[in-house]
């Protein structure tokens, strides 16, 4: 059977520096500026949109609020009668958006859809915050008497690490800094202008204080508000749309490849499951292996730039060795030899990442996308990967439960 | 583009009448007594599931856990590395998880997925649970100090009517005391074996209490745990299936058509855009009118069997005429000749729908495609509609915000 291509037009992501909360502006106004940002940057017009697809973890525990993908409609009267749907899966809920949107282009069913994230997470206090993301683990088993669930996830990674291959906490440093940095060139980074020194870095308890275990603030992804949209289209849709711009439609980049599986939901299961595995994670890099394959790429060096999912720095550092640009254990090679930074031959997040850019978590799967996007058409200004034709994304729900790989390229 | 038909295989409800809650069990003995009994009912084994779709609404509500679709993997070891996602459209949830996992089909990504829809009700106080039903409104517009949000929404549907076309209560008392009857022939339903009199449908204030405005007790869907899963699958697989099981491809139904549209969220919003339009819900009926046309259906009679979602009795009655049963605010007749009794022309919710039957709400679009897979493979037993063989659903989301209707037929 042949299916349709889809084709990702452009998109929109809001300034995430901006504290909406604080601000005064609700989940909707984050929904307004996105939307309206999506149309103004791709030119499509509200009635040419016909679904869309919200993505949103928290919307329920952070403001009492479900049915989101309704709200898609209060951003302009063309959409009424619009089909929307609203997506989950933790952290990886704009990139399941994300699938759903493509299989109903590849159906047929519809010509052009906008996918879009959004999360509020600073309308409660911190604590209550870490409370609801540990909604993404299973509760019960996971989350009793755990002030902070996912650095404290995150950290037994890195336990697991080290305990498998040994792991130099510098590597993790290491990756948190080179976030930050990366950042500092994305005019929507959420961290983009904060005055950070190297100190911050180090095992410094003032500046770089412990949250749990081996996990330092420096270390963990920003708590943030914000949405990201992508507008998807069939080749039919891309087709006219090339022409009206007067651009080929070659020049538009595509989804090459996808890859979606879901890994059990406790962590200590999944360590286990993969103890005589050779990754940490197996079904990780079988999502980018599919990916890869589905875009016919064999070799992870013909990426030419990949965003992962840093939602902490021992996240990133599997994600090196789990797309293949090391051995298994060996991410700190990479570090070491600047392959992933910023200029190297296979730049990890040069958005700045989860860490250096921000992670409105219902949003970020899509964000990625969007990335993608920017990159192979040229769009990143100072952040831009030269020539980049072909970017990988890696976006996680849980720990590592959901995972969804896309190719985003020319 | 040709794409692949969707064919359902069978699937599975738990009783309606099993309070997990109160059994001390919770949303994972659902999934694991749902897909249980979905493997037995179907005789497809765990590991030909490639995918499967999770409906859900009030999870991160009731009982702080999200990420539910990665549950799915609990309940049976050969479901290691399984894509998954969670779905959520209030009340439409479990509808719009079968439009993605039939996209995923029609696109080609898997042939054989599972769409499970589970909803635990009954863990919290009654008065919890209604205000956290309220997250499918516009929580912020219109829900600030109404105790019941649903039933004083749907009786504002009634004043509409009455207001339209004139209504009289007994019409909607009708369809209550329909339901419930046919609950009785429902092996499943939650309401089988509840002693009910005519006093029950009356206005009595004590068998019958008043809950908002118009609406009393047995014009209420019931507050259900429970869940509902069906198997959908290529034409591929069920061609296979066909032949393993010793039946023909053409017995097995299909989903043949499709409808899903979502109007503004708010209901004033929603009446007044309809102000001059034939039909209260015009998207509603937009929806219906795209499955049947889908279907190749032109005619509303030529369905064996409707399944509607009757949330209050008000919502029953909208959906009469809006199937086209009647003129627009002509309902009333087709309840007074039994056009829609079981027995009739056209029964709606031979199962008991969600008054009689119960009402789990990630699960209820799902059990309604069930239902139409019982009717249509003369599997429904004491409810059976005889030789049936095109049946309708209407599944809405919210105060008609979201709507999904599916033919099934074979």
């Amino acid at each position: 059977m042949k299916t349709s291509p889809v084709y990702v037009l452009g998109g929109y992501q809001t300034d995430f520096a901006v504290n909406y909360a604080k601000a005064g502006q609700n989940f909707l106004d984050v929904f307004n500026d996105t939307v309206r940002g999506t149309l103004e940057a791709t030119g499509v017009e509200a009635k040419e949109i016909q679904s869309a697809h919200v993505a949103n973890f928290m919307g329920e525990l952070m403001f009492g609020q479900g049915h989101l993908g309704a709200f898609f409609l209060e951003t302009d009267p063309a959409f009424a009668g619009l089909p929307t749907m609203r997506h989950e899966a933790a952290c990886a809920s704009g990139s399941v958006a994300v699938l759903a949107a493509m299989a109903a282009i590849e159906a047929g069913r519809y010509d052009c859809v906008c996918v879009l994230g959004v999360e509020m997470e600073k309308c409660l206090p911190a604590g209550e915050t870490a409370k609801h993301l540990g909604a993404a683990a299973w509760v019960e088993r996971e989350c009793e008497g755990i002030r902070f669930p996912w650095p404290h996830m995150f950290s037994r990674l890195a336990d697991e690490y080290d305990a498998r291959y040994g792991l130099d906490q510098k590597h993790l440093a290491a990756l948190g800094k080179k976030n930050y940095d990366n950042a500092r060139r994305n005019p929507n980074a959420q961290t983009r202008s904060w005055a950070m020194t190297d100190d911050h870095f180090a095992e410094n308890d003032e500046l770089n204080p412990v949250i749990e275990g081996r996990i330092r603030r420096q270390d963990c992804s920003q708590v943030t508000d914000g949405g990201a949209a992508v507008l998807l289209a069939s080749a039919d849709f891309a087709q006219r749309y090339a022409a009206r711009t007067g651009r080929a439609l070659e020049s538009i980049p595509r989804i090459k490849g996808w890859g979606h599986h879901t890994a059990r939901i406790a962590f200590d299961d999944k360590v286990a499951a993969s103890k005589n595995d050779r990754y940490v994670f197996p079904f990780v890099r079988e999502t980018i292996m599919d990916a890869m394959g589905r875009a016919n790429i064999s070799d992870v060096y013909a990426f030419d730039a990949i965003e992962v999912h840093d939602c902490f720095t021992p996240t990133e550092y599997m994600a090196i060795d789990h797309f293949g640009l090391t051995a298994p254990g060996e991410s700190w090679k990479a570090i070491e030899e600047g392959v992933v930074a910023f200029g190297g031959r296979v730049p990890i997040n040069a958005s700045g990442g989860l860490i250096g850019l921000g992670h409105p978590v219902g949003a970020t799967g899509i964000r990625m996308v969007l990335d993608g996007w920017k990159q192979t058409t040229e769009s990143a200004g100072e952040y831009q990967v030269p020539g980049a034709r072909n970017i990988g994304t890696l976006n996680i729900g849980g720990s590592a439960t959901t995972a969804v790989s896309f190719v985003v390229g020319v």
